[in-house]
């Protein structure tokens, strides 16, 4: 579904485009979030990429929105993070980010917008995290958002070192299915801030 | 942000597409969001409309994502509704369509996927609902999922007549601003299912 994997396939054909920097765990995240709908546990969905569109041209013999070709236009930034949904009758959010990097991850490959974005979420009781994964280790972290914003309030950083992560975070299990097993860390969350669930 | 307003643009150059169905609701709609983002009470947000990419041209000189060329691209059908996201730590998720019928709504101006989308959400203790504007009144109505499934549930027909939305919906005041305040509804919703919030 969306356009998630075209995207990827667009990377992929132009190998120096980019490094391909978050595609392979995004496709885990797909994975899994497709397993959570099936198995009716979660509905979390990743959300289209906006693009600016900038010329069409018009069916003349059909009125099908599916005709309409458009001929040129442009990826966006998103205004809001790439994932959220229902868990548990919990509004759930997230953005998920691959890093090369060993030492750190660094702030600016997320947006300010972003970042503001899960600061509402956060403010209003709606469950928001980051997911990053350093490559190198393949490890990858779950990052509250109260962890996340007790480090924007205290660090002049531009990144956040991977210590704060073994700290502050927790690590996601792969598995087999789902690949990539967010929610038994969301509930263990669940069960400190909400109480022990139904 | 997003698509919404260009793709309103699109059909408007194109008169006789489609009828404009569905683009001034939307706009009330995603005003209101605005606002309601803006007063830091709702966080609810229209989804970008999917689109499938067929062709594309690579940048030579650049990395941005933002200087790739679509050439060929064309509308998908969205798997999910137009629009979710947090209120007073719920999750809300809904679609919402106007229609030039002054007796009924079609049922066919819903995808199957997005109904059952609503269907899982509300098995699964979200707050979904349906905001259909009948154009010839200019009244709009929520419906909310329990009064739409059980309708489904229960009638053969291929559309739902304005007197159910009377009898089981709620008539949605506009205002200046926010235009369209279909969180009051929510609000009462919420006291009788979940109790008066603080």
């Amino acid at each position: 579904m969306e356009n998630t994997n075209q995207l990827r396939d667009i990377l992929k054909n132009k190998k120096t485009f980019h490094n391909n920097r978050g595609m392979q765990l995004e496709n885990d995240i797909n994975l899994s979030n497709q397993y959570y709908v099936d198995t009716k546990k979660a509905f979390i969905y990743k959300k289209p990429t906006p693009i600016k569109i900038v010329k069409v041209d018009y069916p003349t013999k059909t009125n099908k929105i599916g005709n309409i070709k458009i001929k040129e236009a442009y990826f966006e930034s998103p205004s809001t993070t790439d994932y959220n949904g229902l868990y548990k009758g919990k509004y759930i959010d997230f953005e998920a980010k691959e890093t090369n990097n060993k030492e750190y991850f660094p702030l600016e490959n997320i947006h300010p917008h972003q970042i503001n974005h899960l600061k509402n979420i956060y403010e209003n009781n709606g469950i928001c995290f980051l997911i990053i994964r350093f490559i190198s280790y393949n490890k990858t972290y779950i990052l509250f958002g109260k962890d996340f914003f007790d480090f924007l309030n205290t660090s002049k950083r531009k990144s956040i070192p991977i210590e704060y992560f073994e700290e502050k975070g927790y690590l996601i299990q792969e598995k087999y299915s789902p690949r990539l097993d967010y929610l038994e860390i969301v509930d263990k969350y669940m069960e400190v801030n909400y109480g022990k669930e139904k």
